[in-house]
């Protein structure tokens, strides 16, 4: 199995413009290894990030070169697990990143927060704060990032777009498949940000943030256009929007999952009308450059005309 | 058992203002008869509420008088169940409300869509579409709207807001407690609006609305201010913010959450710490004036302390 | 010529619901004396408003009676002059009340600001702090808030909706004319909250705030259905969206604006393209419980039909 | 003079990987020679752009390197005069981008709207559609787009941002300096995007595109860090704001003029309150993937420290 280790510098941004750091086939099973989103900076919580001196926001493994795949195609990448790496994982208070104070974006004439670090025993699936009890939990994996190249622009690696990036959402773990679009010849995909649990929101702008090591393979859906995201889970259908406000990217993943329903023979006003009634929708993030919603059908309900043209 | 059916005209405001139509002790249970969303004035699919006189747009039962709550408590409203009237429930797609439509506040210039009524058969927990087989799925019953009643404002039945309304949040449901702030004497309890069943969101602006029995009883806590509405579940504590655009709902959700946090004993930056870990966070509308978000806490991690003072 | 002052109390809602306090003809003009938005109970500069009990946020007069006005009408509301009736204003720095503050409803995680009140001479056309020489300018004073009473509803004095209300639109001022939609028989008519100066958007949430005689007078326009408020000046035609996030109350400002042009014989696609080469905005307030824009146009540009049908 | 016209392709994006096409020292005088926001390809009122196979959305001039700029230094952008250099501009109405339209990131289910072009003859001072005589008014050249480039990202030229870009503000006109943010050596400089007119907003999405020859010349202010554009004109200082929603881009321009004010000796609440009094702001652009307001204060009050140390 080819494993995948950034050879020099992590990648900052999402674009075609970087060196290839490995090719893949379709159908090919790889492991990836990433760094955490402190560029593995942070060893104590005495290092706080906001004092660091830190090439960049939020290190990526990337581009991975995969054969066959053209613009116009969707990548689909079947993760099939996620394990760490490291026996600990990093969070912290920001001084201005977070949803519920004053940012670079949402400016306010608050002094900012204490730069406060934490960091978390991960032990199987036990996370806990040894001084803090309180602060504990289950582990549950996932990517905090996923990225294909846009056919254009270098996108920073903290913001969520139309072909992934730093989404933050919680579903892109093992046993799901993920849809891209592809916009450049290769696809030029892009992970990290391992997040050993995250809450919906990513509320306070920094998960537990940890080394890990994604076992993945793609596959290569050829002339099929997708123009967001997709998330197929063994139960579900779910599409992520990514903008502010908040509501445009909820209309963003409703629309986009409307879009899906009448690729599986719904009408668009009957699947609006379905939503209504049996749609799911999550926080993604609410602190990054772009916010991110999921939304969610059963695919027991959006299957029904494949099931009944059988 | 007092069962209390509207007298003369349903209500179409929250206020103090209108004429006391029952009054209940703490801790008496109650049943409250309740009108669907369209006034009871949609019989068939060719009864289009765009086209429909209606006396207003949410009709609610209330002001119910609740014995000893005063300005400063906060009323405890137990749903213990939820039962349909009716062997029938209705949607529809409205001309210009909606989330993925041009609508009064959302103003652009399409054109409306075209007025379109979805007739259900509720049959025990199955509900479905005699001629849309696949417009089909399990009911789900729920208030859509509960209130209090504001100090001096007299509140359209459309809104949510920070006493409750027309939050449309599945989670208004038997089994769980709402929370709301009490502003007169008497708290002028309203609800209505009862849902067969509801998606995130509320996409399309209308869930399967239905007339029904409300089961539930009051518990008044003396001197506990609160904000915004609170539901406790078996294993959930969650908060209910209302506001445009949608992060400030969320926002209002997640800090009002801190609160309850800190009443339990968690240290204000702890409790957005473990928030960002643990936190879930739904849709409840994207339609009505305000939206709503549904901040959440599982009980055995929000209850650390109380479990460790024991 | 009539004299107008609040008999009772000052009124804390626009609604239909209080005692009338002036009946008035169309074409007769009437002098209003309107109470500051402190409702006079800031003194001098240690009677911090967020430790006065007050009854309420922003007094008004009214409702006042309009003879012959009746839903479905608009109402246009004449401003000849407006004049201060005290020598000096008040504003303040408010410990939870700005546009570049944490809300009650963009709600985060910052401890409040100190509350700070300032004490402004008004010496004719000059305003200026005796101690803060820097803090001078000139009086340019308008109606903060002009509504008329809701169908239904009773909305609090802090906000601007549909027909009017706390718009704090600079332009409220003398020379121009406001139209306001008619929803209950006699319009119900409330102004107050003199401002003796504002910049766009009253950022701090307080303008210099006065006591104020406005002199006015009313025309009915019968059957003439407007949604939001509009303005007249000399020179532009002007309207008023009010609602949030920002981007919606501009959406409905250009949306009222282009309707105001197809009545004046627009194309509704000529006029999207005019508005997009000539149209101007200022924004209103970024700090009430709804923002608000302001759409205008040059009436030279916009009257093109009508002078060319003569 | 140096004159500077694009060698090869046009640049969609601001970065700094692009080859350099001029170098400029200080204080030097040059003139650029900018294509329409269309490449050149829409020639007739038939060519639709919706249906055109264009390199990108925004050709700009550039990086035009200049001499002594650094990161950490703001570049002063002198702008002399803009000149048309051709006699006809096109506007359009866009399918699916535009102001009070559904677009891709305020995504809903409303069909797009028909394309349609405008040609507009320029003849000096006089801008007129030759059919539609309605659409006639004086020209306002200035520049939309003016930007440097970013540390690491490359971003498309239809965004604003906070090194400036497609911020589609009227303000970046002759007379005026713009001040921007210098992030890599030679700071990367671009323009294009000329306008022969447009009003705040850029409602439906297009200006009256056409080419232009602007002349410029620049400053570099040594180790004087910038968050955001600024501008200067003869009477008042302005701060751009880029963001959404139309909040968040306000809050960003009331901040940095803040910043600015402190600079020239205002406490920091002082300069809070003296904007809500003085402060104006008017809507760059509603249109594109970043919201712009421009927040406004003249320098006769801006300057009262300045003034009175002499």
């Amino acid at each position: 199995m080819q494993s995948i280790r950034q050879e020099g510098s992590y990648s900052y941004l999402f674009s075609r413009y970087a060196p290839i750091v490995a090719t893949v086939e379709p159908g090919e099973t790889i492991e990836v290894f990433t760094e955490d989103a402190f560029s593995g900076l942070v060893k104590e919580e005495t290092d706080l990030p906001s004092l660091l001196n830190r090439p960049g926001p939020n290190p990526q493994v990337g581009p991975i070169y995969v054969n066959g795949a053209n613009p116009g195609d969707t990548l689909a990448v079947h993760i099939h697990s996620i394990e760490f790496t490291r026996d600990h994982g990093f969070s912290q208070i920001s001084p201005a990143f977070g949803g519920l104070q004053a940012t670079q974006f949402t400016a306010m004439l608050h002094p900012p927060f204490e730069n406060q670090v934490f960091k978390y025993i991960v032990d199987g699936d036990r996370i806990y704060h040894p001084r803090h009890p309180h602060l504990a939990f289950e582990a549950a994996p996932f990517m905090g990032t996923i990225a294909t190249a846009p056919k254009l622009e270098a996108v920073s690696t903290l913001t969520p777009f139309a072909q992934g990036g730093n989404m933050d959402v919680p579903d892109v773990k093992a046993g799901n498949t993920i849809y891209l679009p592809v916009a450049v010849d290769g696809a030029y995909f892009f992970t990290g940000d391992c997040h050993a649990r995250q809450g919906d929101g990513e509320l306070c702008g920094t998960a537990v943030e940890i080394t890990g090591k994604v076992t993945l393979s793609f596959d290569i859906i050829k002339n099929m256009r997708t123009s967001w995201p997709r998330i197929e889970s063994p139960t579900h259908y779910m599409t992520v929007g990514s903008a502010r406000p908040l509501e445009d990217a909820a209309r963003i993943a409703w629309c986009e999952l409307i879009v899906w329903m009448e690729e599986l023979g719904w009408d668009r006003m009957h699947s609006y009308q379905m939503l209504s009634q049996v749609g799911e929708m999550s926080l993604g993030n609410i602190v990054d450059t772009n916010y991110s919603m999921v939304a969610k059908i059963e695919k027991r309900f959006a299957d029904y005309f494949l099931k009944n043209a059988e």
